[in-house]
């Protein structure tokens, strides 16, 4: 199935893109090329719980089963396309990246105190924050077991050291907390460790299994880190700016627990020094609703428009990368999950 | 060094240990024949905060530089020793096995809300949960990093899967806090999951990567999950009866926390059918300190005796199978290990 017209250069696709004249871009547009891939992944992703103690089963069930959105694997699966074709290693793959997602998912609820996911509640809501932390372990543990399965070394080790990525840049982002003199660039840093480092390696180790040249593995890997860094602006605009029924999580929960987003770091960057001051006096009073009030207020005008260009732009500069590679449809697709993220940035614009 | 007279029957030897002619056996005795191993593990350990980014590094440092027993290095060097030499892999392993168990007691320490370890703060006293949950992530993802350096993928799938192994045994702990119907069996499965399988796979990886033939990996296998299991439920019984001036820990968390370790339960399985619905009452009426308080003096009488020989006993089946194995003085400090682990059982005698 062809998404996009095909094999142009990116500068023409770019220019279809923007003329209005372009097919409509939605993700669920750009999986269909994958379709019976995802299936297969979400089976195995499904499947996974039997490998579990019995008496553990049914929490795992629950939580691998709630259906996100699987950019992840939806990426890995592209990128196994445009550079071969997809075997059950790339599905394994996806697999994998899918489970080291949602353990972190699984973690990050119980720090947000999160209530809903995917208009569920989330497993702290259901089973208290103790089990919750270990339930994450276990899906991490077993993520990281099935890497091993890889033949190459190499891609198990780039496994781990990624999940080692991502909670580190976790853990960077709950030191800073509060902290109003963090730098968009600091902001920058740790969302492409938490979430462009795992597109990143989803992406390169797909083209790694099907023995892409060094060069296509290079800018696939690009392509990932810089659409999993766009994705997850994306995702922090819409915690300030987007609304519960749609999203079907709970919403506002970043500034609340003292995460300063970049539609926010923007704010706090162009603000007369009357409003840090006051920021800064609330963030001390720990009067955290008026703080929230302040910055959402701020934010929600020119800094989160700022913030979907500066993500936008991001991924432009990934679709420029496919210049240098042989195009096919998976490359199409890849290009259209850009603009598919862009439409997204576009509706969030006030 | 010699620590045990040498090369005799497991029969031989335990009639001196129990005559009062032998020397007294304790952990540091028996850490002596590889103390020089033991400290290039620790230096080690303390190089790996370099391999973490440097605003995390801090976290790590103090983490695991708080020297615990180093009870899993120990084994896995003594049995790297007993079934060849003791080599750099085996130091990579006590390493991993090391860090995957520091990672483990972050997360327990997190949800049991313990102040203190090995005398110092623990880390979600110093840094809240949050950052701990991601600290014991981090170091957890580090270690199965650090296992895929092994040539053979047996190893570093075995590591993995026991990492899983050890979580799901946590997991099936907390699920079944404040259960008065768990069994005996049921516990035992929990301390076999969440400690025996750790010291089982420290003891049968170190014999694959000295090339031991399959019967003597399996016997050191063997070893490490009984003596594993009865290090456990040593420590359970010193949460009970033991005092923090001498353990350097936060007691009485178990209870507190719903968990029914061995004493608890064995003396729920005797107690009257008055004590045990008066227990359900307080559990139900959520009268924590007067259930701890019914438990505690319950089981610290015969009950607690009884943990103390169930564990002993798991001890003496443990050093039995080293009849089969060729001696030497690792067999013989391994030997002598259990004996250790006996002799601190006995002080806690009542």
């Amino acid at each position: 199935m062809e998404l996009f017209a095909r094999t142009q250069s990116s500068a023409k696709r770019s220019a279809i893109a923007s003329a209005g004249g372009s097919p409509a871009f939605s993700l669920a547009e750009v999986a269909k090329l994958v379709q019976p891939h995802l299936e297969q992944v979400d089976k195995r992703i499904a499947q996974q719980a039997a490998a579990f103690d019995p008496a553990i089963e049914g929490y795992v069930v629950y939580t691998v089963g709630s259906r996100g959105k699987r950019l992840r694997p939806l990426l890995t699966l592209l990128v196994g396309g445009a550079t071969g074709m997809i075997d059950s290693r790339h599905i394994d793959l996806a697999v994998i990246v899918e489970l080291i997602h949602i353990a972190t998912l699984v973690h990050d609820d119980v720090m947000d105190e999160a209530e809903k996911r995917r208009s569920q509640p989330t497993p702290n809501a259901r089973w208290g924050n103790s089990l919750s932390v270990l339930l994450g372990d276990c899906l991490f543990a077993h993520a990281l077991t099935l890497s091993t399965n890889f033949k190459n070394s190499d891609i198990s080790r780039a496994i781990a050291r990624t999940a080692a990525t991502v909670c580190s840049g976790e853990m960077i982002q709950t030191q800073r907390r509060f902290d109003l003199n963090l730098k968009v660039e600091d902001y920058l840093r740790i969302v492409q460790m938490k979430t462009g480092s795992l597109f990143s390696a989803a992406a390169e180790l797909a083209a790694m299994i099907s023995e892409a040249d060094p060069n296509a593995i290079e800018t696939f890997k690009n392509y990932g880190f810089q659409v999993g860094t766009a994705y997850q602006i994306y995702d922090d605009c819409v915690d300030l700016a987007g609304t519960e029924s749609v999203t079907g999580k709970t919403l506002g929960t970043d500034l609340r627990k003292g995460k300063f987003t970049l539609p926010v770091l923007i704010f706090l960057r162009s603000a007369s020094e009357f409003e840090r001051e006051r920021c800064c006096q609330l963030v001390l009073d720990e009067k955290i609703e008026e703080m929230i009030e302040l910055l959402k207020n701020g934010a929600n005008n020119g800094a989160l428009n700022e913030s979907i260009a500066v993500g936008s732009e991001l991924i432009r500069k990934a679709q420029c990368a496919f210049d240098g590679i042989k195009p096919n449809r998976y490359t199409d697709a890849l290009f259209s999950l850009g603009e598919a993220l862009c439409d997204m940035f576009g509706q969030l614009r006030v």
